[in-house]
């Protein structure tokens, strides 16, 4: 690293001599406390201990920062903890990174776009040596314009001019398959849950196109009522978008909705009003939540390769970390995908 | 703070100093860059950032940790993230710690004893100002053992020796409550889903004594066979246990699982086995999570005030590590909780 030997030893020798001499003991002395040598007596431990304590001394973290300009913390900003995708996805990130020796800052934005710009261009970047954001409220551009050299890995939305690396699924795709499973079922009458046409994410707009794009494929015109948007993608929001698709016109007799939360929801409504799943009522989910799997019936749904997305943005990140120069054009990483088919959507699935 | 303001000018101005002379500049000019000041050409600010990365200068955190001793940096250690309960939880306590300015290192512990007091005594504390953990294979007295000046917040455990601060809500009292609900709708066959004797956490013992206590008091014998234990609470754990119950000499006809998880497993085995939910099996959970609100049938659960918890876990923080000296006794705060009746128990609540 460029940092200069010289202003290395100078100033942490500074900080341990304000301790050792707090302490009325030597340089060595304090080191071999902080780390944990067996060499000091209990007396003399105790006595470094306060001192420390006094000085609001940080050895190590201090040390790693000064020797590297690094941290060994990187961040993680998520939309919301309580979501069952994000949370697994944060265990599985949390995992690789400990793998990596590396502390975990998360922080959740609750789709606020201010919250995730101040991540991007704010205060946590002194702290951290890279962040992982799913973006949900900011859109590729508004991404963009708040770049930084903080090193930064998007999940799922992509940023166009290179800003950053992006690992995704391909949604189109995904949502496409998705919705050929309702079609090859016999449906014709396919509602989608889970547009959100008042964020910039593209996300959902993703998902919107492969839904119609296999609606067309199979000479099917999409409806535009049958295209329900939410506020969020929680279950409540799915529960809601099902009662007004039953209330409306014409009842569908499947839906694909954009989140597993969203289809659990709509699994809901459909109980609450006598409607039997699947016969009267396919219902398709994404993200493949635990939940999901043991929810009456279980429920169809696009599993992403989760532990992949982990590993490939913790990758991506040490990546840009130890080449801080930022010589490597982003990367755009597409994570596979597959569908998984149960009780939600094909009737003698319905016990699995 | 007893760090000397003498110590405090001559390091922070000794690494702004650096920088500006690295980057040709005064130190004036390295604050104003830091600080976002307007005043500063665009030139003259890429040319301070440079110097800032190529340092590896840590403005805020360094300064902010000479200041008072303290990182603004808290810790967050539970078992699992993808749990919904302490996803839930970690969300709600993300939210109070940005009240209080605080980023949060989120840890989870994967239920490992080592990674528990690793967390205790090992580098995190240099990082940290303090520690809320939510402990579940070390017992109290392991806890204790581990004892160091970190200020922690136990959640749920109790520390006997008063090395922490503890939040938690009544477990044996809310257990009993529990299977009193079932008792009083007139089921004798009740069987309890959660026992984790392998484990030192006494959270399931407090439950199972709860339980038993309930069954006392209504005269029936408590059995056996009916206590189930598990390796963790997931709805896989659930669905195994409820299916030896189904499979043994004699069946329940009602569950109380120590977690939603766990009761959502059962009710996924009971949906495969063909049982009427409540007619023939009443099920109970504990932790309300929001997937129990949206399961079919809806879940009756014993809901802890999570809000409370995350508000009065970040208070006894707070006042631990702005006294840093622990003049003050370690508090044991009771949390309020709630039945909350849904359509797994009561038969007319089954649509709800």
């Amino acid at each position: 690293m460029t940092w200069g030997r010289a202003c290395h030893d100078v100033r942490v020798s500074s900080s341990l001599k304000d301790v050792a001499a707090r302490a009325g003991v030597s340089a060595r002395t304090v080191s071999n406390v902080v780390n944990g040598s067996a060499r000091v007596s209990e007396q003399t431990r105790v006595r470094v201990q306060e001192a420390i304590d006094e000085l609001g001394y940080r050895p190590n973290l201090a040390a790693r920062s000064l020797r590297a300009g690094r941290t060994g913390i990187i961040g993680l900003a998520i939309p919301e903890l309580h979501s069952p995708y994000f949370a697994e996805l944060a265990g599985l990130i949390v995992d690789e990174a400990h793998r990596r020796s590396w502390t975990v800052i998360i922080d959740q934005t609750r789709g606020d776009a201010e919250a995730e710009r101040r991540l991007l261009t704010g205060d946590g970047g002194r702290v951290m040596d890279g962040l992982v954001i799913s973006p949900w409220a900011l859109g590729a551009p508004d991404l963009t314009a708040t770049a930084r050299p903080l090193p930064v890995v998007l999940l799922g939305e992509r940023s166009p001019q290179g800003m950053a690396d992006r690992v995704a699924v391909d949604n189109v795709a995904a949502a496409e398959e998705a919705t050929a499973h309702l079609l090859s079922s016999g449906r014709r009458r396919i509602a989608a849950i889970g547009l959100q046409p008042h964020l910039e994410n593209g996300t959902a707009r993703q998902r919107a196109e492969g839904y119609r794009r296999a609606l067309r494929s199979a000479g099917v015109t999409p409806r535009a009522g049958w295209e329900r948007s939410v506020t969020a993608l929680h279950r409540e929001d799915g529960a809601r978008a099902m009662a007004e698709l039953l209330d409306g016109d014409a009842a569908p007799d499947a839906v694909f909705a954009f989140s597993d939360e969203l289809a659990l929801g709509a699994l809901h409504t459909a109980h609450a009003r006598g409607l039997r799943v699947p016969e009267d009522l396919a219902v398709v989910g994404f993200d493949d939540i635990e939940d999901g799997r043991f929810s009456h019936p279980p429920l169809t749904t696009v599993s992403p390769d989760k532990r992949q997305i982990a590993a490939r943005a913790l990758q991506c990140l040490a990546d840009r970390i130890y080449s801080p120069r930022n010589e490597v054009p982003a990367a755009d990483l597409t994570i596979p995908h597959r569908l998984v088919v149960r009780g939600s959507t094909v009737g003698d699935a319905a016990t699995r």
